[in-house]
Parts: structure tokens; sequence; C-alpha cells
């Protein structure tokens, strides 16, 4: 049986990644309470019909209180505003944290708002799918995928203590943990995640206004390859502009390397230059096979679904 | 029972889309006989070790010799060498047709090459994996996917029965048939299929190659949207290669308009227009709808794999 790590676990913000987090934690028999604050009240209705929270309020302040882990899973943009509203409220000796996929200014906001003896520790579970809501949510989200955590330096002598215990916690959830610098952390993020959507959002964009190519035609059309770049673009429009907005230099840096690599393609296609095409390609090829042996897919053709077909 | 609808198939080239075709054919029942011809040794020996065809052979031109149904496979650049080869060995009343992802040069060159009532019907089933070679074919491809033909202008009596025909034949493999111009078919395919392989080669390739953040990083970390791109980016680098070449024009023209759109989006970041992210990635949700309505993809997220996952 598992080890109850956290009395009370307040999770403010039940979509897809509070929803999935509250249900884990619950399957992992890693916590005895769970609160949900959820702001929307159709969500909160949804929420209530799926019974999944021992207490659901529309208060975070409530949620908060006596909480021993306190989980931010709102959009990145109202995470401060939060923070600052639940502040008063943390329980002395509590872990507050967050899910959010920049972590550059998290650190700092949190630890403004957190009043001595709450243990602030920035964190990012890298899953998800292009759904959210209340119903977006799964236990098994996190199982295998890495959660990063961005422990901040602390003179408190607990801290140690809170980040291993969070560490437990996401491991107990299925995660593999790794610590890491939360500016490093955004520059990965930024090259791994924050580009391929900012590209798919971009080419979905592109396809949606041709003269010669009609959007059905694009729609019937896509198992081609495109297919793939709108289930990408269908993730949460307001998560992801917080997205762009928080990590804007690491992005701009990246989809800056990226423009001058497409304008090197774009000149290799004009001239003829396919042996520089060939080149390149047999190269990624070489990188999808790290990626298979990072453990981050399966090297099995997906025969039975449709998701693994490019043409 | 299907019916037979060609007593003898030649398919040249049995890779990924050759060897599915044998497979599907085969399995369809829908031709007595199937001749392979593979001009690669090591992939002819194990072909011979799958016994999926009838005759296999490194010839093209014995493959042909007595076919109804004349299927080229080979890379697109080959294409043109190969029908040259196999023309004065291709029996009256034969179909001669082919699978490539470009159709703008082909009908021209398979034309060229048959002799008077042999007739010339383009084909490309939209449809595929990553994976390539003699084990990356099976019966299900093409199953629920589109096939692209493009029928010539002919004076023959015999050419509206032979288009009939083919249309039979894929569907009996379970393809959806549509006719297209062939020069609108490479526009087509330049939005829905080159342009996201392009990009998906060339964001793979940026990543390869930076300063802060290490290539073990990227493997390890691709589970937030770039490992969807690094499947795209392992599909054959010879076969894209051509593709490139090939459809030139096409590609260009829509690699153009993605760059324009993409500085926009580079411009809303820089000076923080989150109203203009906001509602580009609000209307790309929409077309993932349509796209799922097309009946391209399944509208239920993909829980058991983590293919359906981005973060």
């Amino acid at each position: 049986m598992a080890r109850v790590l956290y009395s009370r676990l307040a999770v403010i913000g039940c979509g897809l990644i509070g929803g999935s987090v509250v249900r884990a934690a619950r399957a992992a028999g890693v916590v005895d309470e769970i609160a949900v604050a959820e702001i929307n009240p159709a969500y909160r209705d949804r929420l209530a019909e799926l019974d999944i929270a021992d207490l659901l309020t529309g208060d975070a302040r409530e949620a908060v209180s006596g909480a021993d882990l306190v989980m931010l899973a709102t959009f990145p943009s109202a995470l401060e505003d939060v923070a600052r509203e639940i502040g008063p409220h943390l329980k002395p000796g509590a872990t507050i944290t967050d899910v959010g996929s920049v972590k550059g200014p998290v650190g700092e906001a949190l630890s403004a708002a957190a009043p001595p003896g709450v243990h602030v520790i920035p964190g990012h579970p890298i899953a998800g799918t292009e759904l959210s809501g209340p119903d977006a949510g799964f236990a098994a989200l996190f199982r295998d995928r890495w959660t990063i955590l961005c422990p901040r330096p602390s003179a408190d002598p607990g801290y140690g203590e809170a980040v291993s215990r969070l560490t437990a916690f996401w491991e107990a959830l299925g995660a593999r943990v790794e610590a890491m610098d939360e500016k490093h952390h955004d520059q990965v993020l930024a090259v791994t995640s924050h580009l391929p959507h900012l590209i798919a959002y971009t080419i979905v964009g592109t396809a949606a206004h041709l003269e010669e190519v009609s959007q059905g035609e694009v729609m019937k059309y896509s198992a081609g390859g495109f297919r793939d770049f709108t289930r990408i673009a269908a993730s949460d429009p307001t998560m992801w502009r917080d997205v762009f907005l928080l990590n804007k230099d690491a992005v701009l840096e990246i989809l800056g390397q990226f423009t001058e690599d497409l304008q090197g393609m774009s000149k290799a296609i004009r001239w003829g230059d396919g042996q520089a095409l060939e080149d390149l390609f047999t190269r990624t090829r070489e990188i999808r096979r790290g990626v298979i042996a990072a453990g981050q897919e399966s090297a099995e053709p997906n025969f039975g679904r449709d998701k693994g077909r490019t043409s």
C-alpha cells in the first residue's frame, strides 16, 4: 500500500493537468483528502458530477486552508494573482508548487506571495493532450513522463525534505522526476514544446487561407502529415498564449534559428540541391532513433490506429 | 467473395507502399498472381523470406510481362527510367499506374513510355508510416484512406473502363478514391503533406545543433510536442528528397506563405500581442474539429498510447 505523503492536497484550477493530478493522486493513495478550487462555474458543476474532490469550491483561499500540498494548475497568466490571494492562508510547513510550462517568472512570484515557513518548489509535468476541461484529465497521464522540479535556494532546514516529498509524490503518480534550473528549463522547453506548438499553430493557420486549395480539401487529405499538426494546434488557446508571452526570449531565440534553417531548406529546394536535402533527412532519422532509445516513444509501428501514419 | 480484377499484378519496387499493395491485394483476393520486381538485393532476399510474391525478380521487364496492372512504387526519381525500360514489355490493354506523392511529371513520363493501347492512370494513395523497407508494409495501410487518381485525356475507348477497374481495385484494398487534376493534386499535397514534412525535418535538424540545450535533453523531454515531429522526420530520406525536388514550385509557394505567417507570430510574441495569438489559436482549434468531422481522425483521446499526448 502506498504511503500517504500529504494529508490534504489542494489543487487550484482543475482542467486537463489539475484534473489528472486529482485523479492520479487518488488512484495512488498518496493523499487523504483532496480540495479543488475552480473559478469557472460550468467546470465546477461538471466537477461536482464527476465527484473527484472531497471539497469543491470557487474560492482558492478556502481550498488551501489546512492543505499540506498546494498545487497551482491555473492558466499561467493567473498564477501571480492567485498566489497573492492565497498566500496569507497557506499553512506553515506547507509546500506550494505549480504545473506550468514556463518556469522563469514562477519562482519569484510564489516566493513573494508565500509566508516564511512555506516551501516554494516550482514544477512542470511534461505531459498533456490536446484536450482541456474537467473531463480531459485521467490518472495515467503522468505515467513514464518526466516531471521537472526547480528547487530554489532556501535557508529553511525543512526545504530539502519538502523537495524529497514532492519528488516522491510525482513518482507515486508514475512520473520520473528531474531537478533543473528555472532558466534552463525554459530553454529546453522552448525547443521541445513551445516551438513545435508555435509551428503547428502557424501551419494550420496558413492552410486555412489558401487560394488554390480549399479548407475542405485540407481536412479531407490531411492524412499526409498535416493531421498531426492539427492535433497539436488544437491545444488550449489561452494556456498557449500565456506560454509564448511568458517565455518570449527563449521562444524568439529558437524561432530565429529555426527560420534560418528553413531558409536553408528553401534554398536547397530552389537550387535543386538533392544531396543537402538527403543528408539532413538522413541525420534527422538518427535523432528519431535517439528519441526511441530515450524511452520517449515505441519503436513499434502503430498498426491499430492512424496516429502513426504519415505519407 | 471478391471479384478478381486483374489476372496478374506487377509491383515495381517493394518498400512500404509497394509491399502494402502486395499484401492488401492478396488479402482482398482481387488478383490471381503477383509479380514483384525489386532492384535492391537485400530487400529481395527479405521479400523471398516473406514469400509474398508469386514471382520475385530484380528485372522489372520480367515482372511486367503479361501483367494486366503494373504499379510503379519506386523512388519518384527512378520512375521515368523504369517506365522507359518496361515500356516495350507492357501487354496491350494493360494499365500502368504509380503511387508517388508528386503527380506533375508522372503522367507525361508514363505516357511517353507506354505503347498505344496501354492505359496510363497516375495515382497516389495518401497513406504511409515513417517506416520503410520490405517489412514496413501491411495490408491495412490503405483502409479508410484516400487514393487520388489522375486520369488523362484519352481517345482510347477502353480508357474509362480501365479507370473504373483501377478505382475498384483501390476500393477493394479499403481506400476511398477521388479523381483530381495532376497540378491541383500537387498543390493540395504541398499543403497537407510536403510542407508538414519539410517543417518537421527542419525543426528536428534545428534542435540537433543548439548551444544551450543538448541533443540528449531534446530527446529526453521530447514528450512536449517535439516527439511528433521526430516521427514525421524519420520518413524515408531519398523518397522525400525526390518529393521536394519534383514538387518544387508548389512547395516553395506554400513555404513562402508559411514563412510570412510565422513572421507575424514572431511579431505578436515580441510585442506581447496576446489577443492576436489567442484569436489564431482559437481558429486553429476549429480546424481540428473539421479534420475530425472529415473522418480523418478520431475525436477520442488516445489513453492507451502516448501518440496522442502533447504538453
